[in-house]
């Protein structure tokens, strides 16, 4: 959560006036996003999110998400168009950055939601799959299976045993157990693969906005289920709040009902979300100087819901009362 | 810059509902401020900056600096009111932190001014000390000239050398010739003390917000358009630009003409405002860890800018053309 680079004032006149949108009248940089720099630009015409491309994110793959915002705001998913400028293009390139202009959406992110909140991230995660069926462009997910292998190999037995004794025997353990069931033909489609609670904006129990598509990727449809609910379905304290998970699971139903293979495979797709968290948590906490300007994440919380879903993932999908 | 502090969903929304400002739209940690925390709020009634204090800002003094904000806001300067809560309260406590909710005013700041924008820098400060005149509270200057010798000696000879060899030997001269010449009989009032381009916020030539008075205090009026001199009139290269400080100058002077004694005085205490940031960014340089959250800023910009007052004060300050 930083502003990485100072823009000027000029800066952003400069380029504000290479897009159809007014002139500036306010500008402040963001504390969001950890691998980009943000502003939160007002001009004469509305309210837009600059942001900066710093690092982890290839230019050549910005096409793949500001292209998925447009795509699923033109089919009313509350996701923030990309603003083009005069000439059409969706991105700039500003002293070898890109940058884009991305509308700005109201809502605040939830720490504790609600089961009817719960229940409108289901809905509109749903919606995105959804609408998303017809996105022409595909991109691979990058943290895939066996992606968490590799930066769980990177990080050594001895670095994640310092970071819990038990650490080692789990990976080593769950990983096979993985490759040996992950499913394979299920269907598959754009997902996010990274809906957090920061990454949804929400007005009392509606989802204004879902944010933040650098992950997004053509994967398995209900692994995305997975992902939010490993995201959403634990208390602060690590226990695991079946309400939640109901509403949720209710919520993207009334959508997209699962079929009975998707049904079946969450528990096995929430281990991978777990893994997949945890892998690269872990990857971060070994890597990152515990001083830097990003705050890590422990790695522990989401070993804890790996375990969880291990041992319980039978109760952890509760289907919705009759 | 930096959000230091989590402030959750529930946490704004609960303290928005103490002040009669609607409800909570939106919430953005903003990257502004060293010592505190701000959020750019958004609500159903407009829109605020909510500040929480984090360290350097004693609670006691925060009445101080509140009231004049409503005070200068009351006399039309382009500053922001403070919101006060239900209950008449300009601040309040989270988790023995105080916050408070401030207007936010439109504008950008400004790196490299334009003449007209000088100008109106000028006019809004003199703006603020007749504004001020009446105010009836008094801080004392806690970087007063007594501070900077105590921060300078605290740095140590070999600290100062270490960041130029030439420093020890230019804070020494010049720290007794500022106790030998610093005025002691010149007009005083509460002023800013700290009117970087960074704490004015411009719309075009208009000055549309003087933001962040938490170092304002009562001491020499004169001394606070030295100050915003040595904050304005010089290029990213360090070369003095003639043209801005004698828009600066007849800005200020178009409301509140200098009195010859303060004309005479503005070398020294040009001089004083130099060593001021000279000596509390030598402090934070030697005291900040290369690696902390918070960029440190060159002592050495003010170093050279003390040489060009001591060497060429005379020029510095331009009469305008008659």
């Amino acid at each position: 959560m930083a502003v990485y680079t100072h823009l000027t004032a000029e800066d952003l006149a400069g380029l504000i006036a290479d897009y159809d949108v007014g002139e500036l009248v306010s500008a402040k940089g963001i504390a969001e996003g950890v691998s980009n720099s943000n502003w939160l630009v007002e001009t004469t015409a509305g309210r837009f999110i600059l942001t900066m491309y710093e690092r982890r994110i290839d230019t050549a793959e910005l096409p793949f998400f500001l292209g998925l915002l447009d795509h699923l705001a033109g089919k009313g998913s509350p996701v923030p168009r990309t603003i083009h400028d005069r000439s059409g293009a969706a991105f700039r390139m500003i002293d070898g950055k890109a940058v884009a202009l991305i509308e700005f959406l109201p809502g605040v992110s939830i720490d504790r939601p609600r089961p009817n909140q719960a229940r409108a991230v289901g809905e509109a995660l749903a919606g995105i799959h959804l609408a998303a069926a017809d996105y022409p462009a595909q991109r691979s997910n990058a943290m895939d299976l066996a992606s968490w292998r590799a930066m769980l190999a990177d990080c050594s037995e001895e670095g994640l045993a310092g970071i819990d004794p038990a650490l080692p025997g789990l990976v080593s353990q769950e990983l096979d157990s993985l490759e040996a069931q992950w499913p394979r033909s299920l269907p598959r489609s754009v997902i996010h693969a990274d809906l957090f609670p920061d990454n949804v904006l929400m007005l009392g129990d509606t989802v204004s906005g879902l944010i933040d598509f650098y992950f997004a990727c053509t994967d398995i449809t209900a692994y995305d289920l997975a992902v939010t609910h490993a995201a959403w379905c634990f208390a602060r304290d690590g226990s695991f709040r079946p309400d939640i998970a109901a509403a949720l699971l209710a919520g993207y139903e009334d959508r997209r009902p699962l079929t009975p293979d998707e049904r079946a495979a969450l528990p096995v797709l929430a281990r991978g979300a777990a893994m997949r968290f945890l892998a690269s948590r872990a990857y971060d906490w070994l890597h990152t100087p515990a001083d830097a300007l990003v705050t890590r994440k422990d790695p522990m919380a989401f070993a804890r819901r790996l375990e969880f879903y291990a041992a319980r993932g039978g109760e952890a999908f509760p289907r919705a009362a009759a």
